[in-house]
């Protein structure tokens, strides 16, 4: 009953309706660049942004769906058997500088299994969305990922985060450097696993990230095709495990690399 | 004369016309996905909008200024006392892969001083301008490098070219890495020098970058109170070479930074 497609569509488009206005609303704040910032630690920021963005999504879908609970990076939350698992501004670092690579997240999580995914990029007005069993789009047209199967055409995507031993960061770059593989470092996870759905980016890693950057995306990447990591969403939920999403033809590579690099780090 | 303040500004103000135009198109071909790409080298790419881009640059400035010469990425040419050095769409691999990070890029070099700079963001629709002594403008408003005189809240833009060795790089990561700054690797040179002058990335490095990349890039970031390393804009045009821009609060720690990495790679 739960994963049936008429239940799964309605909240994908509550949830494209929830995060669309949300996200006009934040996108005017980067424009302005009127907010407050805190620092909660090293290279760690959150603004009034986040909060009051994340209350606006955490009241829409409380009001829409009462029996479903809701987590947030932010104002914390518990984990039901539907859960929406929110990040209210992915990439809040590059919010704050005025770098326009930020997104909004949420994902559905039912029976501890990902199944509602929307992703919504204001800066672009891409809006990526994803429900178990109906594919992925991109503000309405369906999207796949890659056909890269050639490392030496391949894009990688990566996250970094001072909880991770840098030298495992290190390593995976040094190993696709070998084989003749780039990456890119955008600064915002959630948005970075949207574009591996669309096909632009060949594959995501990071060896710590939290579920609200990963929820909505891990749906994304594999209606598009695309092949994730084991990722514990019921489990450990403040606590950061690693994550490796990539395009079919990539993933032994991608994974050679990336557990590789967790063994020598 | 060559520098007086009209001089500069009739030239920049049609340098803007020229890049919004041709940045149009390019955008509206960024969009359909429709058009051929060949490899010139291992995860070097050029699309027919690069060359179509370049075109179409090349003969407005040449019939708006017939005195000046031309050089282009994709089509050579000579550099005279008063030339433009061009880069139809750098970021090329991101334009060919979708994402949503590449721009136009055009600079005049007057007998070896760069004295005008214009880089525009189709996908943004964000032109940044300066010309020397006159400011740097982001869409007609003034723009400054940023504040930033603290590692742990600086974020260093980085390039990447298998032409430099890949130990120079990584020990670049590794010694921010232990400062407690960040990076981030958006993979288009040109745009990221633009986003140094606007104050949003603190910095920008690359071991190995073209003069096209660079050219108007380095206008940006002086009009708008940075500092960068010495690049050979005249000699070598087809020989990449080190550039390093930053704030003044971080050029010291930067250049200590990309400079040991230099010795050391």
């Amino acid at each position: 009953m739960s994963f049936s497609q008429p239940f799964l569509l309605q909240r994908r488009l509550a949830a494209e309706a929830v995060l669309r206005e949300a996200g006009k609303r934040a996108q005017q704040r980067f424009v302005s660049r009127a907010f407050e910032i805190e620092e909660k630690g090293i290279q760690d920021f959150v603004s009034e942004v986040d909060r009051q963005t994340e209350a606006f999504i955490r009241e829409s879908l409380t009001t829409l769906f009462p029996d479903d609970t809701v987590l947030g990076e932010e104002n914390g939350g518990t984990v039901g058997n539907r859960a929406w698992i929110v990040d209210p501004i992915d990439g809040t670092t590059n919010f704050v500088r005025g770098i326009p690579f930020w997104c909004l997240s949420a994902g559905l999580v039912i029976d501890g299994v990902p199944a509602v995914g929307v992703i919504y990029d204001p800066c672009r007005d891409e809006m990526f969305c994803a429900h178990k069993g109906g594919g992925t789009m991109l503000n309405g047209m369906a999207v796949r990922t890659s056909s890269t199967s050639d490392p030496t055409r391949a894009i990688l995507s990566v996250g970094f985060n001072f909880k991770a031993p840098v030298e495992r960061h290190l390593s995976v770059l040094a190993g696709l450097f070998a084989a003749g593989a780039v990456y890119r470092m955008p600064g915002a996870g959630a948005l970075a696993l949207a574009h591996v759905a669309a096909g632009r980016f060949d594959g995501f890693w990071e060896a710590f990230i939290h579920p609200w950057d990963v929820a909505a995306g891990l749906v994304l990447v594999t209606e598009a095709g695309g092949i994730v990591s084991d990722y514990p969403l019921n489990d450990g939920l403040h606590t950061g495990s690693p994550i490796l999403a990539s395009t079919p033809g990539m993933a032994e590579f991608f994974t050679a690399l990336t557990c590789g690099a967790v063994e020598g780090g």
